[in-house]
């Protein structure tokens, strides 16, 4: 870990990340350049999904498009946790959510699975972070991001996304050496794929376990968490934090804590207070307004977020968030009210 | 709780939901009666969904499939938890899942849905409950069910199933005055509900919060819990085991020790022994093996079945099932040996 960096200058974001003290909780909200934004909405009514990720001007102006508007204290790639397994070989539409041609199921399949790093596989992603870089103010640092192996195996195995993943889980049980190697391979390109996103100028990298939450703590540990283990130790000589997204992981936390992620994401179902209690004062965490929370009333909203902030700390290692992404339906003057509200809340004695 | 039955000729699952000492462990199977069998898709191939729940003959039949192929402890009655809805004035259809036709948004809406008692509301379900007393052996008790209102909330004002419930949630957190109104009626019908289902026969009554685990336990506490407590302490007088099943509900355990349900259901995300720990040696538990582990190899299920009856014992207690319904996709012959494997591990000592 890099804790070196000189309070004064190193961007709010980062700090809390390193679990050093800082003014105020620093605050971004995962899928913040989206579908809930008319300026966004704008530029996807001109190109489909595809093109969006793929096209690095058009992928950094909406990546920018929350920093401008709320003036939010970090940035995110905006792109799909499926785009680097198109270059390992597989095929696949946007129809709306990612569907796999021919889901993998044989050996065969599996050998013929390409491991590029991020220059053969997604040339465009290094190229937007570049774009990206040269606009952003220096307080705001970018977030580059992947699928954990796991959550990809669900998408690959399953052949598009489900409520259970069934057919994915079916296959796990039925086939782990199968599954372990598409497992291990996915875990070699996305090392790959992280690693170039650091080199282009990602100065944090997160791993989204969307489907983490589908596994007992026995097969989480047995399928999911050495290939996140193996990222982590694959990138720890970037220097820069990496945080970890087990989403639904409320019984994965005691497993996830050795797992040395410099930052853990939180869904909304568990409290910050008992997931710093597991995690350890070591770890910081991410979250966790329940998105729909923006639904609610400013004043109900407002006292929810003082909740959130309060069982984040006392104590530094809170970046605020929600705990999963926005939904498309929310107004953005809520989330304009949500930002000034992290600003102003964690700068009083909430305690 | 009746704590007094003869424990040579009560039935080994009532006493497990009891908390009493018991021969062996106890085994159903959540949907046991369902798509996997045989016997089920034939009569499902003469009708359709609703009709199999609304003519007694079939309902009885089809509950009692299971009982017959594998001698499983418990029956369980063949029924949707939207049937009682249909009774408070909601049309719908089943698509295959049950889609609500005009979901519920408005006071005057809410205002129209009635209160019918079981016998004005689905008279049928008395009937098949009758029907399939004549049947069982005595060693084999019937469970009733209804769906807890927070889930049949959740339904109703999303008008169908979704991965996320949004706009449900959304109403629920924009709404929260309207949102009561509906969750008291819909308390007040299931009370009624499962109050008629134990008349006509049902010797206990599950109540499943499939949808429990979509709320933090905070709002869980304000929506979900109290009309759960409601149920529970409405029903208390009948002196059957009231079993809850807050699906995905590791972060409301705490909570939940207080309802008053006899037996917690529990799904396989949590460990038995966790569960145990949180709801105290009073309160039984139910569950939880993960359905997807069907799919493994005999080997592999066979120790998966004794890790299950591992964390939930030693001491009594504890109601073998799966963690959430059975996979339309699982071998019938898979299940009949879980329920061997059960009878014999749960005779040795595992420990």
């Amino acid at each position: 870990m890099n804790k070196s960096s000189n309070l004064e200058t190193e961007p709010l974001f980062l700090s809390a990340c390193w679990c050093k003290p800082t003014s105020r909780t620093p605050v971004w909200i995962m899928r913040q350049a989206g579908r809930y934004l008319p300026e966004y909405r704008k530029i996807r009514s001109q190109v489909d999904f595809l093109t969006l990720t793929k096209t690095p001007e058009l992928a950094a102006e909406v990546t920018l498009q929350p920093v401008r508007r709320f003036g939010i204290d970090a940035a995110i790639l905006f792109s799909d946790i499926m785009t680097p397994v198109e270059g390992m070989g597989v095929k696949m539409e946007f129809n709306p959510g990612p569907v796999v041609t021919n889901p993998l199921r044989t050996a065969s399949q599996i050998d013929a699975l390409r491991i590029p790093d991020l220059n053969e596989n997604a040339p465009f992603v290094a190229e937007a972070i570049k774009i990206i870089q040269k606009e952003l103010p220096v307080s705001v640092p970018l977030i580059g991001f992947a699928g954990a192996p796991f959550t990809l195996f669900c998408y690959l195995v399953e052949g598009q996304g489900s409520k259970t993943f069934s057919q994915a889980k079916s296959f796990l049980f039925a086939e782990p050496q199968l599954s372990r190697m598409i497992l291990e391979k996915l875990t070699d390109v996305m090392i790959e794929y992280l690693r170039g996103q650091a080199q282009a100028g990602a100065q944090a990298l997160m791993i989204f376990d969307s489907w983490a939450g589908l596994l007992a703590d026995e097969d989480y540990k047995a399928f999911a968490y050495p290939s996140v283990c193996r990222i982590i130790k694959s990138l720890g000589h970037l220097d820069i934090p990496l945080i970890y997204f087990p989403n639904q992981g409320a019984t994965l936390l005691e497993t996830v804590k050795d797992s040395g992620a410099d930052v853990v994401g939180i869904d909304w179902r568990t409290s910050l207070s008992v997931a710093r209690h597991v995690l350890g004062s070591d770890v910081a965490v991410q979250g966790n307004l329940d998105p729909m929370a923006l639904f609610s009333s400013k004043e109900d909203l407002g006292s929810r977020i003082d909740n959130v902030l309060r069982e984040g700390g006392p104590g530094p290692g809170h970046i605020f968030n929600l705990g999963h992404g926005i939904d498309k339906n929310t107004d953005p003057d809520r989330v304009a009210f949500l930002v000034e509200r992290v600003r102003e809340s964690s700068q009083k004695d909430l305690y």
